[in-house]
């Protein structure tokens, strides 16, 4: 079958995949969408110092070898082909979406970067039977696609415990900054205002539910706004120490960017006015769930995020497509 | 009168300073007994860095001549010799301590670096009627100076908020890991674990309430504790991105220790894992009046801490002493 691998820091394709083959539990499944995130460029470019940071915490992580071809995909929507043996599952035909983590006789495997375990970016690939969750409202499965990015939104709001009448100030308008506009908005809160360099991603963050956007050229947002809480959805080096210098006492960062690079802070900033910093990743499966929800009930208008669709022969240039802000949010996958 | 100021980097003894007068509001004490605290020793050699990074932040504080004369000193205890015009106070002769902080006409100015308003470090201060905390239970003065240092670890386990179950590791035993200790003690947690290369520092841990001790030359003490909170009091450069390397995934990091200097930390461990850093200073006043209750009513035994005492003339060469882990905790100036 067909699917898009990383071969030598590039996604080429492939259409000499073997077909994987359902054990109990499993799900064999057909892929309508996939999503691409930003994650997956950062491990593209990246990944040996990604995997050797994570080998670094001894936290018994996944070994991945990055000279065999890897599987990724983990923000996907797909329709039940069949179950595995002795497994109950929804009807063939049912659309389904999943939190990316495949369980088999050896345990839990998050699907994201695999040699063995495919992704959404291919034709056909397995899930969990306990773990599927059908599309509801006849929602489109495209837009089911952004449950997983919308979690994550969700998930940094949720940890932030912030009130409905605190400023919030989110720095950077990709997937994950829209992500956390649209959960702040979710949850009521008033006041947020969305930084970002582009044009067009400031428009995304409007519509999408900030209630004002700056342009960081024009001056610092801290200049003009006091939040209480800021989201840094960034994640460069250098942009946590300069929201510790600039932040007011008493408030809180919560760090959804993910900044790959060793970073310099002054630690006597945040002492000096008790910062709180957060950092996050990922949601749990309740949070992956109400957001499906979300999506599906209107709550959310997935539809501005969308910039892009591609092929599975597509995806090497969508790679590429992405770095450029003024065109792209998110581009999906549809094999 | 006499007081020992910071000149050239250097405490020296002066007894030409003229008497201060209290103004309404105000109130003239002869000082017990001031302890030394760390940051004294980091200003005294690092002042220039600290007024330059405290400008950065534009927060507004006081300013300082460091070619001037600076008084210094703000864990005290004093007694009470006369209130300044229409100003109630207590009876002449009370023994008082107070939160370092001096109301005058122009506002609020803290007791801690000053060209113009002394510190603990003089025969004579000025303190403000309406923040005196008379000492109760005839405790020693000496032993009410510490109620400031002892208020600092209250507010660091207050912010960290936790519970008696959870495992505490403590990284540093000085003066501010052995408050933290003891406020850890005296909110019920049961694991309390303390790591020092100082044998000294550890004995001093375990006397002040630490279940266990930890020699980090013998091997990390992530290597065999799990830790929920760790109290980082150690403040050098480092350290913050080793605990977040080492920590628990989920786990919290109370950073109390002042680091002045840029750090370098990996933002991908802490995001990879989930961690909430909260950065700590000082306390509230209902925190250093449940300090000194704590201490007056025999919860805290400090008297372990006290490791010396000196004159105001031997202030200079106590600044130099309390760089020996071996031999000094808190060393008190008794003018």
């Amino acid at each position: 079958m067909r699917a898009a691998v990383l071969r030598d820091r590039r996604m080429v394709f492939r259409d000499d995949v073997p077909d994987p083959v359902p054990g109990p539990g499993q799900v064999l499944v057909s892929v309508r969408a996939c999503g691409i995130c930003g994650s997956d460029l950062h491990f593209a470019a990246h990944g040996d110092e990604m995997l050797s940071m994570t080998e670094q915490m001894g936290v018994g992580a996944p070994t991945v070898d990055l000279q065999s071809d890897v599987f990724m995909g983990h923000e996907f929507s797909a329709e039940v082909l069949e179950a595995g043996p002795d497994t109950d599952t929804h009807a063939p035909g049912t659309l389904v979406t999943s939190i990316p983590v495949l369980a088999s006789p050896s345990g839990f495997e998050p699907i994201v970067y695999s040699n063995t375990t495919l992704g959404g970016y291919a034709e056909r690939m397995l899930l969990s039977a306990p773990l599927l969750l059908p599309i509801p409202n006849g929602l489109d499965p495209k837009h089911a696609a952004l449950t997983e990015p919308m979690a994550v939104g969700l998930h940094a709001v949720n940890k932030s415990a912030i009130a409905q009448g605190e400023t919030a100030l989110v720095l950077g308008c990709g997937p994950i900054g829209i992500a956390i506009i649209a959960a702040l908005r979710i949850r009521g809160v008033e006041t947020i205002v969305a930084a970002d360099f582009s044009p067009k991603r400031r428009q995304l963050a409007a519509a999408m539910g900030a209630s004002d956007t700056i342009d960081p050229a024009e001056g610092s947002p801290f200049d003009t706004v006091n939040p209480k809480v800021v989201f840094e959805a960034v994640g460069v080096p250098g942009i946590i120490d300069d929201v510790m210098r600039r932040i007011p006492p008493g408030s809180r960062i919560v760090v959804a960017g993910v900044c790959m690079q060793p970073d310099t802070v002054h630690p006597f900033f945040a002492i000096a006015k008790e910062i709180n910093v957060q950092f996050v990743l990922a949601y749990d499966p309740t949070e992956f769930a109400e957001s499906l929800r979300s999506i599906a009930e209107g709550d959310i208008d997935v539809r501005p995020m969308i910039t892009g669709e591609v092929g599975l022969d597509g995806v090497g240039d969508a790679f590429d497509d992405l770095a450029d802000p003024e065109r792209h949010c998110k581009i999906l996958v549809t094999p």
